[in-house]
């Protein structure tokens, strides 16, 4: 295991690794109905958005659902970037129109989070804040088992399928937050990159920069071995690095390597968006065990606090920073910060994302390298500057971030705001 | 994906996936109380043999049950290599002394495979010859769903802990059979490598070639998609070699690379210990769901008919044939058969296991050769000939291997009797 600045006192010994169910390839979304019959479901809701709804694939798994004797019904009023409204009026559509046997979720990030927050509180009672992480919420576990929760992703990114988390923004408190427990994670994955081939470019982008940085993020994580010894009680999902967590990380990095410029540049590659389709999938199952940090601690003010940016390939309504793309926007800069944590480890992240590129003279300089020239080649901008940020917003973006210790807490190094500021100010122009 | 002999018309273009949770490390058998106490369980069956149940584990892990409320009880006749005869005896106990809320396993695959037939059978009606596969049984699904089963492994390399079945000897049919069904399948993984402290080096090298021919066998398995395109009903949990049986393939031998010898050579090795304990974990949670093929298939005859050979390590009341060396005997030559089917992956196999061989001459050998050599290094003996068969067995080995269709469908290649017969012949004398 990686060296690291903590120094326990008693080292954990121990790692745990959980996953849904998965079954991947292109059709595999034709064979819900049969799996969902197996568990003795007759009733089902399946969760999508609106988007998502018009390109027809959640009414065609709910349609093909009937023949397995399962009533299905598409509720299509999941919140892109979901809120406690938009999270508490999917949760009153859910119980009004129920009981439901199982749920199944088509479409991101924001979709999957929502059918997991509507499985909780269709099974247990009580209201979304009881649930959510403390200081915000109450922070309470289920007391009862939730439903059978099937995740169709029909992004390249995301990574939900595999996790037990569901993000959503408190309106009222203005803060990113989170419910977080074992049994929200999806019970099975269903992985069809069929679902995938209507994602502009420019989305492929800026989900395939937050595959990459699940990736990277978790193999850089604080080593699990570097915490104390936990009790059973005080585990979470997110161990730090680990070595099945690595595993997965490095597949992730190599699937990029080979297939992530490709599926950007064209759109008609099948056999990129498959292996883009497997890269987000793996990533989601290490980074769902191991854990992220700074680049994602920072993507939430990056996104949160957006000005007047209209990325390409997006809904033009409203201004936006793509996730994938404020997780990328700081990442150079954030593993040039931890590279003194574990250098062997940067290294082989770099060769593993581009086995082609020169080493830099100052080793610390190789990752940020090859992921600068990433960005540039798939039209992600080169800053927070390109993106509205100046040098005054710095301690605006700083304090978002210091809000999130819980991501912060996995970075192979302590923290401080001294720290986040210079990440920061040298990401403003990347190139 | 590989090349193959086969040529399907409407190739598979879906695999799936599936696997306990996992709790790894030095301690992680600590916490079965809690976990289980998660689940609502308070009556618990802890089933294992009489031989581990002497090294006091499986007592221990009832008694620290009762600090969370847990009434555990331990049955120690598991038969190790079970029958028909001691699965209905552990049934009979269980249904008798029930009921439970859940089982746990403590031992090797025979205390794991027998929990997981006492599961079946006190969760679902019937007797055991309505599961088992036909022809020799009913081949019937579960009606019900199953206890919470948890597996905690004393040995480094069954992986049944991982596995969806339960082998068995049905005495008067003088046959090994089994159990298939995917919820036979541990719903948690406990692999605490200081279980296996006790473990002889005789069983470290028998036991490890068992996990290094579970990640070669399932490495060069016949693809996924080489197999007719499956309906969702059709789907079985071996896949064929996947991308997913891939990655935990290679690691495995990659671990094994670094610390099989070690292992063997120096019990008191904690770190090879270790290593040994995750490569079997990982070699299990990948032929799962990909599949064993030749060597697995010979293993049961060689096995079966042992007459009189004593291996050092086991106890020495009767004559026995290890499972992991039964499995080793014909390796070599299997592997030598099956390189033409796909050379490339040969080679890398050969390469992960054994980063400083040297490459031979005809590449078909190479692999061949360092399974050779790493046989010769930890003792198992140097083919069919040194544990008791000569020319005249060979006949009847090859009948017992080609009842195993089930495996040998598995294979890169067609596997003809004759074929068969020529690697038992060559493996009659390796060296």
């Amino acid at each position: 295991m990686a060296a690291s600045s903590y120094t326990p006192a008693n080292p954990e010994s121990v790692f745990t690794y959980g996953a849904p169910q998965l079954k991947f390839g292109p059709g595999a979304s034709d064979e819900i109905g049969y799996d969902l019959a197996q568990t003795g479901a007759e009733r089902v809701l399946v969760v999508t958005d609106p988007g998502v709804a018009a390109t027809g694939h959640p009414q065609r798994v709910a349609d093909q659902m009937t023949a397995f004797g399962i009533e299905a019904r598409v509720f299509d009023g999941a919140h892109v970037e979901p809120t406690d409204e938009s999270m508490r009026h999917a949760v009153e559509w859910a119980r009004e129109h129920g009981p439901w046997d199982a749920i199944v979720a088509v479409g991101g990030g924001s979709s999957i989070d929502t059918a997991k927050a509507v499985n909780l509180l269709t099974t247990n009672p009580g209201d979304l804040m009881d649930y959510i992480n403390k200081p915000v919420g109450e922070g309470r576990a289920p007391v009862n088992p939730l439903h059978p929760l099937v995740a169709v992703p029909t992004t390249t990114g995301t990574g939900a399928e595999s996790t037990t988390i569901c993000v959503l923004d408190v309106l009222a408190l203005k803060v990113k937050t989170g419910i977080s427990h074992v049994r929200l994670r999806p019970t099975l994955a269903v992985v069809d990159p069929v679902l995938t081939r209507s994602q502009p470019a420019g989305v492929t982008a800026a989900a395939g920069m937050d595959i990459l940085c699940h990736a990277l993020e978790s193999y850089t994580a604080r080593p699990y071995t570097s915490y104390e010894r936990k009790r059973p009680e005080q585990r979470v999902p997110y161990n730090g690095a680990n070595p099945i967590g690595d595993m997965w990380s490095e597949k992730a990095m190599s699937l990029l390597a080979g297939s992530f410029r490709r599926s950007v540049h064209d759109g008609s590659d099948e056999a990129a968006r498959t292996e883009m389709a497997m890269a987000a999938t793996f990533a989601g199952l290490g980074f769902g065990n191991a854990g992220v940090h700074i680049p994602h601690a920072n993507a939430y003010p990056i996104a949160g606090r957006v000005k007047g940016f209209h990325p390409d390939g997006y809904p033009a309504d409203e201004p936006m920073i793509p996730h994938g793309m404020s997780v990328a926007l700081t990442a150079p800069e954030a593993f040039r910060f931890t590279f003194d944590a574990d250098p062997e480890r940067h290294l082989r992240a770099a060769r593993l994302l581009d086995p082609q590129a020169e080493q830099t003279r100052d080793p610390a300089e190789f990752l940020p390298a090859v992921l600068a020239a990433l960005m540039r080649d798939i039209g992600i901008p080169g800053g927070i500057g390109a993106v509205g940020y100046d040098e005054g917003d710095v301690p605006d973006l700083v304090e978002g971030t210091m809000k999130q210790q819980r991501l912060l807490a996995t970075a192979p190094r302590d923290v401080t705001e001294e720290d986040v500021a210079g990440i920061y100010t040298r990401s403003l122009s990347l190139w």
